[in-house]
């Protein structure tokens, strides 16, 4: 028992599952409801409408999955993609690493850009590649908007600005685990194919509902993708939408009330006015760092993520690659310090700047 | 709101999600909590441990897994079989239905035994095609326990016998989703090979946990199936229940409290006292539904389901069917009475007999 | 354990204390507060305001005393009257003898006019003496409205019209606990001068808040009332009213949150709605009771409770005269079938009306 | 709305009410239940035989009241003292001064020894008084053992020695209100006559419960005690405690499932180790407060709190005089800064050593 309930009041200081509101503790504290009783279609109607705010998106369709990041990953994925297909991807931290690793075990053909640990998408390897790719074998360039093993935010725009450039008609697929909710985030205005976030991110839910949203590009793609997939097919959603009643399989309930409710509070204090309050919070918390003669994990500041502030562990490396050789872990070995914070960043003392 | 919210206290006597009892509300009423703490991986050992009660399995492995009972249907299945086997599966209600449009769309090779909805797997059918089958073309059986649209439960030990008689060495993957913790499953006794269960059910948690439990032939098929899979595979469960962490992405913390307190409860009054329970309700149902001058949906006695009591809804098939065939689901049209009360089971006054 | 948590949801069938809405018990779910803090103060102003409608009136101040019903008869008994002072109150059932017992050990000079239990008050009796006091010696009326234990609602209109045709100065202290917020209740139009209620009845909240409403007359009698009293004194809450920060000592802060919500559900439906509501529902119980073969403890339609619905308990008194005698309850013994079944009330299979 | 609610997790600093564990939160999370049910009167002959050990009394009987500190007050003074009798009390701080404004208005006939505010009590001139009284006519000795007010512990084992000395038989009556449960106190040991506290300090629920425990001479005081009391009279109490039954009037049955809850939690911290803490919590409290430069109310070591660390308020005083005489609240006028600092305790920041 002692090891399941801390005296207090617990507080999280870890980049998620993030605390949960109370208002949103109170109004998931419901029982079951029968998701095929009208309250529920009707209830989901809505939040399928407003769930495309956070992604900025008016043209966008939401799907609202019992699964987690993960299984959101996997979403964007099989739905727009078929087995072979050339994806363009960036390893620039644990969940870019994780990321690749499902991409290459569902069968696509991953062309890795790699960066430093620190460091942001190299975009300067991208343009070449999609200058010498006149045939248009990449399909998708696949990139983790906010990598919360690093701290490092990418640039989408400026991934859009080169895909313009070269005209090129690869799919744009984005994790926005770690951003959407609390960073600038504009899917129709940079034209991102795919977005996806989890519930225990900056919506401050628990986990278990993977938010990913597609844009028409996408849904087209959908039809055709031949990655095999039925939990996770889009299809399935598409037909019950049609119908009125929303769930292919049955929702959880709560997690329905509990994202209502987290909509609400965000929208009362204002998109964009909480992802100020990020930004500013960030850089208090990156002036406390340094004024603690901490080292921050991200290298350049055009990188700083608002959302996690990453620092360098020093001298613990040794022992967690051991540990990560030991259990077959996909982790980049040798990567040196920003490695070992990455993986760690859940059971050490890091200073997230999310409230 | 009105929608949201009925006035009193809602009471479900619906299949399912069902009613949560008001502890294991309590117990899941907490904050988040990092999945990395000492704290979770405690509990998580604890949790696997005692879940394998409820299949009473002592040589099984279970995953807890952040998904619903269409996500263990994937993972019972891509884990343990390859594109192109042979399955044979029993076409008898909504649910086996869907089960096999999974299997078909992933790829297997599905030989379908059909009844007549109201009716039990034909096991005689089963018998037959296992006696031809003596190159051991059929990798698995597969049956769901309890037809929760139909209100039947099919014989498992019957079919343990089968494969023993021929001495047929096909994996036997159960769907226990409306039967597991409230009707007599024997896992090891009956060898079961994969089965599993869905938190909104019998366990009566919120929706969002698939549990599935796979004995060690089928841990030893998992290690060469083909099936493309990656958020559904056991192999990175496996890991990091090697490694001592267990979860190989974030699992939502207040359904493994609710699960703990679930569990608690279930053994404090004994799970045979619990399959007792509903079998002396699901009487007095069927006792009640004769003396209204309703019709049972189940043909036989010996399928009567402890869990779902059925009934026939006549005349109303044919607007049903319409609905149906206009988004493309995948419901067995012309079935008559029985699939009208299949497909609406959740939306019509059903009487279930779990309290 | 066993003895304090049953297993499924529970739900109560007694007068009080009621259920509680979901809601409400979501609303309550919460930290305290410091009552200093600006926040108390400002949803208190709103709670003050909107107490009154539950008592129509706009003349009257409102006061929410953390105590009971009990405790809610002192407040306004010691703030209105002096010691020695003549009070004319009515017996009819176990809530009026306790409130007499109250007002006899408080010194007070009570003139009892009894009925039957089971009849409602006895009207010709106090136009007999306020006829016959012409020195105006009685300065309060003292009325249980809707008394629990025999289910009998008294005419209060009627009071009030006996008082205007004497032209008596009397105050008018009225107990609304089983019957404001659920019966027809008019302060002002019926020159109620005390009225009050407690938060675990109509108001559908836990224990703990008695609600105290005082008309002018009754404020100015406060002014020279000799009565000792402290905790229950008007004049600090006045002092604090005036002050703004309204607590003359700490509040529960979690019933503040309750009736706050308790209030809104009720508005949201309307007052006259639910009065209405009980009314239909006390009916169908009358009418259940009949068909049961059961009688009901109220004499005359014309005091038929739309709360509670008290039965006659045949054969059961001596026992519990025996058990009264022994502990020195000031039961009225020998009063046959119907005293029974007012103490026993909470205990016993009762049927109230109230939802 | 936005009054009520705050963005975050609402975390009190103030003196009480004080934080509510979310265990007890979550115990309290409950519908009502039937106070004459059977498992009402189980668990509260259980809740007050371990409410005991917190007074640390064996000889002692708790009473639960449903007030708060300032009923717990009357009840201690009502039910052993007649009006005239002669009590001998100490001013040191806005609370003590409350308590003797009840008494005064109670017609006791208080002789106090007052001191300034940041000081404790004056134990030479109670041993005077003492002494001088050859004739006993002094009848109680009324104590804070805690000043919230100002931070200042009371020496209640040196009172007892005083009694002792004088072998006088006047009635030991102490407020423990923000002391019991925090703080060292030993009911039998120091000779209390009657102890109390309220819920919402250090046991940590919501306000609502007065918690009075009476010493045998107490209780034997009680039965000629001549002071105007129903709803706080213990007569009543001990009748139901005999009957079996424990509540005169209905009780807070969510205040009973969080006094459960809070208990085990004390007693699983044990009651000495939570008194340690908070004694290990005040003196990091104190050496932050001389760090930060400000100062202590608290004139002596030998006085200072370990629940609350009250400061001085330099130049507010004026403003806070002029209001306080506005509404007539009995403040010690004149009485300089810890005067303010006393009666502003809750809408300051201040430095509560209690976790």
């Amino acid at each position: 028992m002692d090891n399941y309930y801390g005296p207090g009041r617990n507080h999280l200081f870890v980049p998620g599952p993030v605390n949960i509101p109370e208002q949103v503790l109170r109004a998931m504290n419901r029982n079951n409801e029968d998701y095929r009783s009208p309250a529920i279609p009707a209830m989901t109607k809505v939040l399928l409408e407003d769930v495309k705010k956070i992604f900025k998106t008016i043209t966008g369709t939401p799907f609202l999955i019992p699964t987690t990041g993960t299984g959101a990953w996997e979403s964007a994925l099989t739905n727009t993609l078929s087995p072979g297909d050339r994806i363009v991807s960036f390893l620039i931290g644990q969940f870019s690493l994780l990321w690749i690793d499902q991409m290459q075990r569902l069968n696509f053909n991953v062309d890795v850009i790699e960066s430093d640990w620190g460091a942001g998408a190299n975009l300067e390897v991208l343009g070449s590649k999609l200058a010498a790719d006149t045939g248009h074998t990449i399909k998708a360039i696949c990139i983790v908007h906010n990598e919360t093993a690093t701290g490092v935010t990418n640039n989408l725009a400026a991934v859009r600005k080169l895909l313009d450039h070269y005209q090129h008609p690869a799919l744009f697929l984005v994790d926005g685990v770690s951003s959407i909710c609390a960073l600038d985030f504009r899917m129709d205005e940079w034209g991102v194919d795919v977005a996806l976030t989890g519930s225990q991110k900056a919506l401050s839910l628990p986990t278990g509902m993977g938010i990913v949203c597609a844009s028409p590009k996408a849904l087209e793609a959908s039809k055709t993708s031949k990655s095999v997939r039925v939990f996770f097919d889009w299809k399935d959603y598409l037909k019950f939408y049609k119908m009125g009643t929303f769930w292919p399989y049955t929702p959880s309930i709560q997690l329905l009330y509990g994202l209502r409710e987290a909509l609400d509070l965000l929208f009362e204090e204002g998109l964009d006015n909480v992802i100020e309050r990020h930004s500013r919070l960030a850089k208090a918390t990156r002036l406390a760092v340094e004024a603690w003669g901490l080292k921050n994990c991200t290298q350049k500041e055009e990188w700083f993520s608002d959302t996690v502030t990453a620092l360098q562990l020093l001298g613990c490396l040794a022992g967690v690659e051991m540990i990560l050789k030991d259990v077959g872990y996909p982790v980049k070995l040798g990567s040196g310090v920003a490695a070992a914070c990455a993986f760690l960043q859940n059971s050490i003392p890091m200073i997230p700047s999310r409230i």
